[in-house]
């Protein structure tokens, strides 16, 4: 099973969402996401005006993929891969930036948004979430079962089995 | 066999030409290509300036075939498809526009060549390879045989097999 490449919780994922929300704010963005190149959203907010949001986890996926199918594009000029792409279309605008090595930055804005903004402010956000995923990847979670639960379970099964 | 969905030749290849030329003056880019949707090269030009550049086909492929893959990306967001795509790297970028429904233009560009300008004179060049295009399209070329050849050709096989 694919497994998300890195979890945010607790305080880091607070500062990842503060930061999702000052980036709607400065941009004017609807929709902005945190998500692993594999396609997982890892954190992610919308602005409290915007309309109901297409499913984030299908976005996610596309966006994912379609960042890993232009690294073909990128090495053919030279590059490693493309830190930053831009699609526009009649209304709606998605800018999508590396969040570092494991994460993308993917901004969602309608015509109301300036360009300009999204991408100053976009690539401000970026740089900040890519310290974000580096601090989760340097301390990923840790599942402990606390002592308790666990003489409590060790108990149960010599009960049943025998010591 | 997958065939070009339009074909320029005579005037309107050296119109698309000039174009192509025009733009690469105006926004300091590399190269300059006009490709229909399926990755064939319709029209290319290259800086007098420019390295030697990626092979163009290959370049063509990818660039249509990442375009049909936004595709869906596009409609999650209520949109056709996105009429414009930035792609940016560490030095290369490439700015891929619409020029009409069959074709698309591509530029090429180093960190030298300001976006703005790029994209100003992209959008205005990409119209006019729409219209361009548009002609193409109206005005197929036909593979007509002349007369006297016809002639010719019906007598002697006249002669070959009895009338």
């Amino acid at each position: 099973m694919v497994e998300p490449s890195l979890v945010l919780y607790g305080a880091l994922y607070e500062r990842a969402l503060d930061l999702l929300e000052d980036t709607l704010r400065e941009t004017g963005a609807r929709y902005a996401l945190l998500i692993d190149r594999k396609g997982f959203v890892l954190a992610h907010k919308e602005a409290l005006w915007a309309p109901k949001p297409p499913p984030l986890d299908s976005l996610a996926t596309l966006v994912a993929g379609n960042a890993a199918a232009t690294q073909a594009l990128a090495k053919l000029l030279g590059e490693v891969r493309f830190q930053e792409v831009v699609h526009q279309g009649e209304r709606m605008g998605l800018y999508v930036d590396e969040a570092g090595e494991h994460a993308l930055l993917v901004l969602v804005f309608d015509e109301d948004a300036p360009l300009g903004k999204v991408k100053l402010y976009g690539k401000r956000a970026a740089k900040g979430l890519a310290g974000i995923a580096q601090e989760a990847l340097a301390h990923p979670p840790k599942l402990t079962l606390d002592t308790e639960y666990r003489e409590g379970a060790n108990a149960l099964l010599d009960e049943l089995f025998g010591n």
